[in-house]
């Protein structure tokens, strides 16, 4: 239990209402009973401000007016959502110390704070900073290291030589570090390239379930401090994503492609290889990325979907669209003639 | 060994020919030999009826005069083979109890009956019920619950307080229950949002190889009974999945989108968030949806492939289209004005 | 360490310079240091080459001249190159034998120069040849069997009867033999189709982490030889796939398709089922395949990405072709009509 006045100093709020009433949970507004904390942040939900049975709601200055119980009144409520929930729901602690069914190489650094659940393996040459969370099955390959308070939840591969740095969070079956995707032709015959580069994380990265990121060929792939990768991403030898860049999930980049600072990069998109993508670019849902993007912005491609009769129609329309524009030139020129 | 009548009666089935007549296995039309049971369902391959050498096909009535051994007549050939194959190939049966490599909680509660394989992990305050089949390597993080008669294959991972129902079957490398992709910008920096709802999942629920399904952000993330999800489908955090809708693989759908009841879902194809998808909507493969579609139907999206050299062409039509448009307002200008 | 005679001898070059430097890693022409090997394939990056401080360069004739230190002169360089770095970069050698925390079935058989590493699962009447590497958290189901220097990187699914040829690499989160998605609709719910095929998967195949290849539902799932498939591919059952046919990263290949010898597939495409893909066939990135393909050439779909705005107004414009052309056929009528 958490009095508002202990969140608001947490959150920096000013209370309206009681300052020692207690909340212990986070709702929605439309959930929220007494005890419970809920927010509005988007505008769209304000109709249920009036009536929820949340005991207190962080608001933004203009809605505090319409909270019918107590409210938390901060600049930025979603963010303060964020802050105060973490304060309400922390992180279960895992327990300090190596389980029993782990194996680990006696030559592998793990410190004593760390936490090794069950059936991880962890290879030689292995490091593993203070207050790491290791969960279980997952598998550590040699000479990987892995800096203070980093989480992985279970069944994630590390590959060899990869290091991820601190804070940061990785989910259940990640993969970081598989051979990139390199092949030659010799004579019909592909033949592998080694993948002698390894894979760089930085600081207060967050990575999805079941994303993947390849090792370099020869340099190292790269993800900036602060980057945010959500699930089944799948990204290319040598790709470097810059800082504080968001990925959405289902997005494939192609190897050696430079993503740059604080792009917003939207679901199920596809970026070739070999591109320069610009700081600040964003691109909605599912887009296309064939050449480098230069300037930031939003970029978009796709057709959105419609009546499956119309679309089959539309797509013979498209396809006639040569014939189309010789028929508009025949026109120019016959009144032109007249 | 099954006699025809066997089968008859378990299907549903009037035999043509030898009831006394045994199969032991199922084959297609093209590679059934005697002693198999095949079946037509799909008419254009009824070219192969004549010549198959399997000793039994499963038809509707109107073929049975083609078949050249014997016969099972029934209404409906597919679902009446899929019962069959049942019968002849039935699940194999799992050892009941624990596996000694297996690590388990003091304080979950594992029915007699069901299976646990090598190298599982069970966490603290799990419930697995009757008959409840988990392969090797599954982790099972605190607070999971599984319902009766559900299978996991192999290296699963469901986290914590994740609830599953009846009689599912969930495929390797599936995560259920992940972290939302819940973020908020706090001055140019990511912060994480707490993910603090869960997963719910229906009975008689399957999950296809590497899918994944996230946490809610503070309800629960709901797959309805008797959904049907393929391989390396994203689902975001609390979407909503309506009774017996099918999705094939390589489908994402974004946060807090609400899909009906006896959907089709076709691969690849991509929703947009907090959209509302009506009961009995069809996307066709790789649709592109943005907004909510209201009315059951096909909905579809995207050009199909081309030559190459073709598809460059078109894609600068498309983009001159504005340019073409001038020009016909112009022609209707000049044309008036005669 | 490796004189440049040594290596010109492995993979067929003749020396420039000193035969007799050694050189020890690969590196790039812009990183590379005295003692190292590079190369110089794509004369795009030809520009780096006179400053190069590599102290060997793999080139083809003509760049020669232009080579500041030692040289290697072959008729492909990246070829040569690969050869090299393989040379210079062996693979770490797997201890043989089994690791005390792997869980064997009594009655399967691996051979003695296997490795099989911690917490992995082999289970009965499993088949493992010689010189396979099975890594830590391997899930190796019944009656699998895997050929010659076949090696499994980690927490990979191998699932009941899958054979696996020689000399393949699969990498982590690879998933192979679950079920295929075959449902039969019995009076408005879906019922499973039991899959009783398997995959066959020939030699010298390499897998990506975290793709899937699912079993047949009666006949199995072919992977030729030499098949190179990039992470996160969904190959459904009965796919057929031919010799050398290299796919990247996010395909996606419906149910009984069956693609050619020789095909290079784009990262994101999408086929559809029971179609027929030609020996030859070039498929460019997120291309989307609905028809078969009879002709070896490239094909594309997709519009490639524009500034948001202009994206907007196509898609408008897209959606009003019918009306265009409406307009059209009206001013050929008035023009004719004249």
């Amino acid at each position: 239990m958490w009095t508002l006045a202990d969140i608001a100093k947490h959150i920096g709020a000013t209370v309206q209402g009681d300052a020692l009433y207690e909340v212990s949970s986070i709702a929605t507004l439309q959930s929220g009973q007494s005890g419970q904390l809920s927010f509005l942040s988007n505008k769209k939900y304000k109709k249920y401000l009036a009536d929820t049975h949340a005991g207190a709601v962080i608001v933004s200055e203009d809605m505090a007016p319409y909270v019918p119980q107590h409210a938390l009144i901060v600049a930025d409520p979603y963010v303060a959502y964020a802050k105060a929930a973490a304060l309400l729901h922390p992180v279960k602690l895992a327990p300090e110390g190596v389980h029993p069914s782990a194996s680990i190489a006696s030559d592998s650094i793990v410190h004593p704070s760390a936490s090794i659940a069950a059936q991880v393996v962890i290879a030689s040459g292995v490091s593993i900073a203070e207050g790491v969370v290791i969960g279980p099955g997952c598998v550590i390959l040699d000479n990987v290291s892995i800096g203070e308070s980093t989480r992985l939840t279970a069944n994630i591969t590390l590959c060899e030589g990869v290091k991820i740095g601190k804070r940061g969070i990785i989910h259940p079956g990640v993969v970081i570090g598989a051979d990139g995707f390199g092949i030659a032709n010799d004579k019909g015959k592909w033949i592998n390239v080694p993948q002698v580069g390894s894979v760089l994380i930085g600081d207060d990265v967050d990575i999805g379930a079941n994303t993947t990121i390849d090792r370099g060929a020869i340099d190292d792939t790269t993800i900036a401090d602060g980057v945010k990768l959500d699930n089944q991403i799948q990204i290319g030898h040598n790709v470097v994503i810059g800082e504080n860049t968001v990925i959405a999930g289902c997005v494939g980049i192609a190897g050696s492609t430079v993503v740059g600072k604080n792009c917003v990069i939207g679901g199920g998109a596809g970026v070739s290889g070999h591109l320069q993508i610009a700081d600040g670019v964003m691109l909605t849902g599912m887009t296309m990325v064939t050449k480098s993007i230069k300037q930031a912005g939003s970029y978009s491609s796709g057709i959105p979907s419609e009546d499956t009769h119309k679309w089959h129609k539309n797509v013979i329309r498209y396809r006639q669209m040569d014939k189309l524009i010789e028929r508009v030139k025949q026109l120019e020129n016959s009144t032109k003639s007249e």
